[in-house]
């Protein structure tokens, strides 16, 4: 079994991050990883290109290992994301039975992690949390794109 | 403008939790209607036929509109459910700025609409929210599934 790694899943998050942000989509990235450590799922934003405020980042990697896991459950899968996870995506990640949680900036405005109604509190399956992987990066891509958007 | 009538959406609602219950699944069915009242997706659980635990009626319901609406939000929308919303089905209304939530059975153990965590509190559109309506049969329809589970 891979050594866990949370700072190498995050640059990988980080760069689909990027990859939102080349196509106009808020920069959040996230990667999901397999017990192994190994990546089965990548994906970034896709609320603007799908016209559609569900396709967070989280949410389509977890249908993409889904798909690629075959099973209803992800046990001992960790989900990597730049932003912590909303209160729709922490709590399909529950729902997922994913492991682990891995986020790097804080969210205290629409977070539901950590902050705000910490859903995963009030479900079976409560994932562990990891917070601030790569804070500042991962902070810094949003800030400067809001800052864009404003000017 | 058609009258908004709760019950009549409900009983479509109830029409695909019976279909759910036809196939396997939990029996819970949902609709959502457009600002005039005219249904424009109907859902029920596809959590067993897809290995799938996001696939929840009302996901289905929103991503269907969304599509059939080619709008980011679904303005002016009800959505109606045989139970109670979990955390993720909530929050998920909320970021599609459903106008109206109606639901039938209460959830004491894994809503997240009026029990839980009352994820559109924390949220910044919070739909309007009408429970226990024909809660009776949303009810018994859960109940019975449940009861035959176990036997």
């Amino acid at each position: 079994m891979a050594v866990f790694n949370p700072n190498l899943l995050m640059a990988e998050a980080l760069a689909q991050a990027r990859l939102a942000l080349a196509h106009g989509e808020v920069p959040i990235g996230a990667v999901l990883a397999n017990p192994n450590g190994e990546i089965i799922a990548r994906a970034h934003n896709l609320v603007e290109a799908q016209h559609n405020p569900l396709q967070h980042a989280e949410m389509l990697c977890l249908h993409a290992a889904l798909a690629h896991m075959n099973d209803k459950f992800l046990l001992g899968c960790t989900l990597a994301v730049t932003l912590e996870p909303c209160p729709m995506c922490m709590a399909a990640l529950s729902h997922a039975r994913v492991a682990r949680v891995v986020f790097g900036a804080y969210d205290p405005k629409s977070g539901g992690t950590v902050n705000g109604p910490r859903v995963a509190n009030f479900m079976h399956h409560q994932p562990e949390i990891l917070g601030g992987i790569e804070e500042a990066p991962c902070a810094a891509l949003l800030t400067d794109f809001f800052k864009t958007l404003r000017t």
